[in-house]
């Protein structure tokens, strides 16, 4: 069967999370969206694309069909069996690129929105939670951010094979976030490269090291859903956050002084940004100095909700 | 401070779960204490040392001050600032031996029982949850089973050292079972050896390897706790079980048909012993009927409960 295609003037809007990946012994596995968000609106018109960005990102990646926010509307409404031939693209975005907050993920998890709150105005049924982190994930190769964008909160994600060769399912939980848990980010000025850093990861760790990461990422979801006192060592890891250090030498202090201070802090995703973990609403004052003296933007940060569509334009602020 | 010798003619006992650790990629952390026990009971004399063994490993042991639940009373005792001169030791045992079952946690968990029942009749403090935990795991090497045995229940345990170098400190935290799982215990007639299996483990393993447990290790704490429905890919591992599956063919075969079955099957400990999470009551005929065939005791197991310990002899049967 053919796709059918969207009349013109019809309006969608997403909102969607930014999110915190690993949470340190949890590799490719974890994740976390954080109360910071990129809000997508687009209009169906008769031919032609253009898209607007304010804010991070702006300018930054040109106004093609290739664009990440674009291939994944179009592919949500494939999954649809839906076309468009043409889309007003306007994308507010505050989740800060290339640092580790899964502004990837936002921008594909946002556009499967879009496609979500298109579709439902030719009365198709949205794709639900399930669908939206398979093909979500489908762009990103492992699930942990973008499940995070999807369903909000915490998540513990991963990816069956049902034989070698065979299509990866992602698959990802939700976990219930103990309350008294707070969250601060401490966000660099410099970017990071996922595929870079992905390149210091040794092909093997040992054995023991290994057992380090199990044990510390079967606590983190006690830890984070029942044993706050637990965050500390639950969020120690031996896989990832020292062999990427080299790549990013004041988070990785700045992960260590955070730790002295009690707060159990981690790198977020690939970095550069460092994820902290704490019981008290401030962060003690050498934590504050050396943000500012190494040009970390650093505070409180809510837990992030899951992903929101719906029919219609943006709401003006 | 010398110790202090305990009086002749008290009188103490102790009752100890035996236990399944590792539980699929929970490797040398997470541990369940299964409804199967050893007794212990005791009585400190001027002199000498005699141990009357029933049921499993009578006749195995000799009875010297080496017999490892004599270490550990004597262990517990020092800990308390206490020795004695002479005991008669009596354990009435069902925890098979040599079978994954943690017969080995049992013995030590249960010396230390004993050692606190003598040690409150002279006015001493019990030993707490994590001094339990702590001296029980040094007999061990990893707390898996031992914290399982002295806690009850479901664990995830690990392993802290401060420095490299450092005596380890050994710990664990409890999680609440989901009360619709029912486990079955499949318990081979031959024996495993631990140090023998340890040795097929591979000294380094893929990141690729590593991250699969990590996100298994993390989904099982939930699924044990709030998602048996995810229990059968929680319980999936690339770490240990399949390395040691030559050394246990049937075991190996046995859980790969529970698991064909719906049953989350995994090898108990080292093995051979199959344990499996289901949430029928009772086991297809299948399973039944290959248990028969190679000579494997099936049957559903209850969870096991904490230790105990009271001043007293044994209760008649």
């Amino acid at each position: 069967m053919a796709d059918q295609t969207l009349p013109a003037g019809l309006s969608g809007h997403a909102v969607v999370s930014g999110s915190s990946a690993n949470l340190g012994p949890g590799f490719d596995s974890m994740g976390l969206a954080l109360g910071i968000s990129d809000e997508i609106s687009v209009q169906t018109t008769e031919s032609g694309l253009s898209i607007d960005v304010e804010g991070e990102g702006a300018g930054e990646v040109p106004a093609t069909w290739d664009h990440l926010v674009v291939r994944a509307i179009k592919r949500g409404l494939a999954a649809h069996g839906l076309r468009v031939d043409g889309l007003n693209v306007n994308c507010r975005n505050t989740i800060p690129h290339s640092r580790g907050l899964g502004s990837s993920a936002a921008a594909v998890v946002g556009g499967l929105g879009i496609a979500n709150a298109l579709a439902e105005q030719v009365d198709c049924a949205p794709l639900g939670i399930a669908e939206l982190v398979q093909l979500s994930a489908e762009f990103e190769g492992h699930p942990d951010n973008a499940a995070a964008a999807v369903m909000g909160g915490a998540v513990v994600s991963w990816t069956e094979t049902s034989e070698p060769g065979a299509a990866a399912q992602y698959r990802a939980a939700g976990l219930r976030l103990h309350p008294d848990i707070r969250l601060f980010v401490a966000i660099p000025q410099f970017r990071s490269s996922t595929a870079e850093t992905r390149g210091l990861l040794p092909e093997q760790v040992s054995h023991l090291d290994a057992r380090f990461n199990i044990a510390r990422a079967s606590l983190l979801v006690l830890a984070l859903t029942e044993r706050p006192d637990l965050l500390m060592v639950a969020t120690e890891d031996l896989l990832h956050q020292g062999q990427r250090a080299p790549a990013m030498p004041a988070s990785a202090e700045y992960l260590r002084l955070l730790r002295r201070c009690g707060i159990a802090a981690v790198i977020s995703g690939a970095g550069p940004t460092v994820l902290g973990f704490g019981q008290d609403a401030s962060l003690p004052e050498e934590a504050i100095g050396f943000a500012a003296e190494h040009g970390f933007t650093v505070g409180e940060i809510n837990v992030g909700r899951g992903l929101v569509w719906r029919a219609g334009a943006m709401a003006a602020d």
